[in-house]
């Protein structure tokens, strides 16, 4: 379900036409729908109510205070990965208790800074981590949380660049080395060390993989005798950017819950893409159509790479929409951006009504790694982002200016 | 030629130990050698120097304004790709006729903007865009230069994503409309079109390629009757990165200036990468090593794929080498960043001497699409650019803030 229909030709958001948002907002913008991100957050919230578990939306997929705070006020926490993360969490007010954070590079600096503010726990990613941790607690006569981040060695269909639980990747400890720490514990006597973590990857659409690696994280804590408080089972569920047959929060949780339910943990979740995936769009304005050299038709819009990086990074699909329906005559285009290189494309060979210069067009699904990875290459101000909540339209962050592009910079006195 | 060379077993930037560069500054930044940097300019210069052309320093490349101005107090003018660009280049002082404008996607805004500042020449990449151009003319009651981007189908041996010059490409123009268009020139009243541009895509390391495009371009004029005054030959030249057998200047132009020799054409060239490239580097910390699942030795370091994509983006290779050489045992290592996701990498199975965690290393040949393609993923404030010029260490451009990563977001009423 996701909040940006047709009604007529027209798309909308929730009950907004977009044709009527672009008259006062200049393209690109995002465009959030706070309903069907609220939606998406309840509806795993409802899947998994019968083992109760502390949702932690994961910053990383969308760190828009606004975007966070609307799911701080339906209950959800936050699964940080740097000390960025950390500032946004507790600038919009959320409870340390609920915040998890996760990253193979925490600095010693913000390792210090989230132990005086008491988070829910570290998911650690090894043992120099650990050693590190322990050092800080020491120091300040604390004793944190901690989760071992645990790698499966279980590998989902997904990209490559985001699979993190297979055995050649930077994350997680295996479970031998898990073992000797789990038996050592009193070498860590600064941190507790109750929990466990495991995360394979972004986008999984299936539900075994995840059924794969819980078993084998739930076969170690039978055969060792760790006194585990909570298990923290990540994220990943996938969404559906064009024929991908994902699953719903209802499907993982039906085979993921009877796994669980027995035992006596604390089960944590870190959904991202899933909350807000669908939730969000890039709005976007035809400025030229060109026939290529080839013939080929090229619908150059007045946003780029800079913007939205996942199809030129990990060759990602995101639908395309015309915001009006114009013309019923369709043609195939490749919808690329100013930017000067070939990557510099939106999407390639798709079949779209016949364009004119002036068009609105919606990238949809961007609502997940979107804005977060945006770029000022070319030197283009990032985009505006905006939400539709209850009727309004509202920035919830200003559109970049020029000026805004050289802060921090100036002219040494040795080349003026 | 670059200046950072290690002295002993310290790696210095010219004249400074980088040692001591990290001793007052926080990694990672970026650590440019303004030696460099200008002896690549003047290399092109001076090997190009018998047909004397106007060299415009490509600033997608890097736009630091310091770096920029640095160029242009050697008399270098500058290729712009955007209005951003184009408001930094008026921001130091670069005289309009040294400012060429190149993008398949310049908005009605950015045009008007250019053409009232009076630059030298917008490169079109479209018959709509030269439209566009003719009516913002016709209004402003001028008549700007314009030259035609040709696509000349050459394919060079570079990444696909800069290839340019090839005709299954958003850029450019085929020889035929070129031709229509020259003929029909009077459609076109209000722009002076004497020019012609051509640019087959970027770290091009061989000659032939742009020998190729050169030739087909030159038939062309010599076929029409075009009254041409300028031919904009691009950039592309190649860097050495690793293992690549890259040209020098001296090589470029001794293929290139005597088929132009001859002609009564004002050439422009607009590199960019063969500049600021090896002129630039990443200076990171190892915050951690790790022994992966697998027993592969990872350093974890405190910059990222946020802070360099290059990488990620393009599989692209960077030296790393060690800022203090304190092992001679050599063990293989994943250099990866603090990001959650495996594509953060900076490079990958290198030997480097055994390292430790505080340990220093440099990104080499970070100069050129580093810091433009930076971007704030996982919430990381943007690193400092920091410059070594007559012997002095300067800031070119703070390091980012956590305060920095939400200015422009504030939370609306309805989620208070």
């Amino acid at each position: 379900m996701n909040e940006f229909k047709y009604k007529g030709n027209i798309l909308y958001c929730e009950d907004v036409s977009i044709l009527d948002i672009v008259k006062d907002y200049s393209t690109p913008f995002y465009l959030y729908s706070h309903r069907t991100i609220v939606d998406h957050f309840l509806k795993i919230k409802n899947a998994f109510s019968a083992i109760d578990p502390l949702i932690c939306f994961s910053m990383k997929a969308n760190s828009n205070l606004n975007i966070c705070k609307a799911l701080l006020n339906e209950g959800c926490g936050l699964d940080i990965v740097s000390g960025g993360e950390l500032y946004k969490a507790l600038k919009i007010g959320c409870p340390p208790s609920k915040i998890v954070y996760a990253s193979v590079g925490k600095t010693e600096e913000e390792i210090e800074t989230a132990i005086r503010k008491k988070i829910f726990s570290f998911n650690v990613e090894s043992i120099p981590e650990l050693i590190m941790i322990d050092t800080v607690a020491r120091r300040l006569k604390t004793k944190p949380r901690v989760a071992l981040r645990v790698n499966p060695d279980v590998k989902p269909d997904t990209h490559d660049y985001i699979t993190t639980g297979t055995k050649e990747k930077k994350f997680g400890i295996d479970f031998k080395t898990a073992e000797d720490i789990f038996d050592n514990a009193n070498k860590y006597s600064n941190v507790s060390i109750k929990g466990l973590h495991v995360h394979i990857g972004s986008q999984i659409t299936d539900v075994e993989p995840f059924i794969t690696s819980l078993k084998k994280v739930l076969d170690f804590v039978e055969k060792g005798n760790i006194g585990l408080e909570w298990l923290n089972i990540g994220g990943g569920f996938g969404i559906m950017y064009h024929d991908e047959s994902a699953k719903t929060a209802e499907d993982f949780a039906r085979a993921i819950i009877p796994i669980l339910k027995a035992r006596n943990l604390k089960i944590i979740l870190e959904p991202g893409r899933f909350i807000v995936g669908s939730g969000g769009i890039l709005v976007c304005k035809v400025l030229y159509v060109k026939t290529g050299v080839t013939g080929k038709n090229f619908a150059i819009i007045d946003a780029g790479m800079n913007d939205l990086i996942r199809p030129s990074l990990y060759k990602a699909y995101h639908e395309v929409l015309p915001v009006a329906k114009l013309d019923t005559t369709s043609l195939v285009y490749d919808v690329v951006g100013p930017i000067c290189e070939s990557g510099d494309y939106l999407a390639l060979d798709r079949s779209l009504p016949k364009l004119s210069s002036g068009e609105y067009l919606a990238v949809m699904s961007a609502g997940a790694y979107g804005y977060t990875m945006a770029s000022n290459y070319n030197s283009r101000p990032r985009p505006a982002e905006i939400m539709v909540i209850d009727g309004h339209v509202k920035i919830i962050r200003r559109a970049e200016t020029y000026k805004n592009l050289i802060a921090g910079e100036r002219i040494i006195k040795e080349l003026k």
